[in-house]
């Protein structure tokens, strides 16, 4: 009845964190990945007519990063915020910032300036950041008063630079480890492939 | 620290649906209102710096909505999905479609031809459906098969038609009302003059 899904995989085995997130790339370059939700098989769609539309997409995706995160064992499903800045492209180069897009969580910040706590910094700088606590982070932004640890992977389009970061807050410290940088990473990568950056 | 939100108002009393969901206008034409999150009440923010950016506005409406609706008694604290799709710019007039926006929720259809489905209908008639049991509307578009209700309200912008539609999805039949219709309208109006709609 549904078009085509954004999928994401979770194996079958949940024991440890974001590792049990594959990603299946059906189609390269694909932005279509594979999800199964836990007790609803049904979800595990066939990718047939793939969509570049990043809005559409970056939805989609946010909402199969929020579940697979609630789906894992602590602290991954304490994670209070998944979702995406793009770059906005009414900022001057001069002065980028990076606009919401679509998230899962409680309302957030609508701009970011480049170079502004954890999101900004990994836009600027064009790295991950991976801050364990973020109390200690400099000029740390605080959307919201639960979240205690984050990471945040910037999407870096050919020949554009960073068009987007992907932000991943939890509520307690030390909700992220080099498992979720890695996995991120990748999705940061097959998104930058698969969408119609502006 | 923060950019300025948007804001919805939930009133002190929550002993009904979502008439007690007050929208706030700061300033017409307004996108943002004021939301007041049950034991959070730093999220009581100040409107400074209005943004018209439809994606970054509809993000936080689709999360405003969500917690508002998971605040209320039931049935509105069933709610399982909440949140847009617009128009696709791509899709030709003779043949329009809406394509997925920001939301809260499980994965959802990507595309959905106007005229199918509670979405494709409320967007060809350019008026709210008001679905109290999904399995008896024709041709019901069941992408989240917890769904039971539902209500789509169009977004109906000046000189050019339906640009996109609210949808809000219930896990249990009679989810809504003329209540949530009121209000859910009020927001479309007030969405339709405050986004850049393209």
């Amino acid at each position: 009845m549904c078009g085509p899904h954004v999928h994401l995989a979770l194996s079958p085995s949940r024991d440890t964190r974001l590792s049990r997130l594959r990603l299946v790339a059906v189609d390269e370059p694909v932005l279509f990945l594979s999800f199964s939700y836990p007790r609803h098989s049904q979800n595990e769609s066939v990718v047939t007519n793939p969509l570049f539309s990043q809005v559409c997409n970056l939805a989609n995706a946010a909402s199969l990063l929020w579940h697979a995160y609630k789906s894992l064992p602590s602290p991954s499903n304490q994670v209070n915020w998944a979702g995406f800045y793009t770059r906005d492209p009414l900022s001057p180069p001069s002065a980028p910032q990076l606009i919401l897009g679509p998230f899962q969580g409680k309302v957030a910040c609508q701009t970011i300036a480049f170079g502004r706590g954890v999101c900004g910094t990994a836009a600027a700088a064009g790295a991950t950041q991976l801050v364990r606590d973020v109390a200690r982070f400099p000029g740390h932004i605080a959307c919201d008063a639960a979240s205690r640890s984050e990471i945040v992977v910037p999407i870096v389009a050919a020949g554009r630079g960073v068009v987007a970061i992907i932000d991943v807050d939890c509520a307690v410290e030390d909700g992220f480890d080099e498992v979720d940088r890695e996995w991120l990473e990748r999705l940061a990568k097959l998104l930058a492939e698969a969408c119609d950056w502006p």
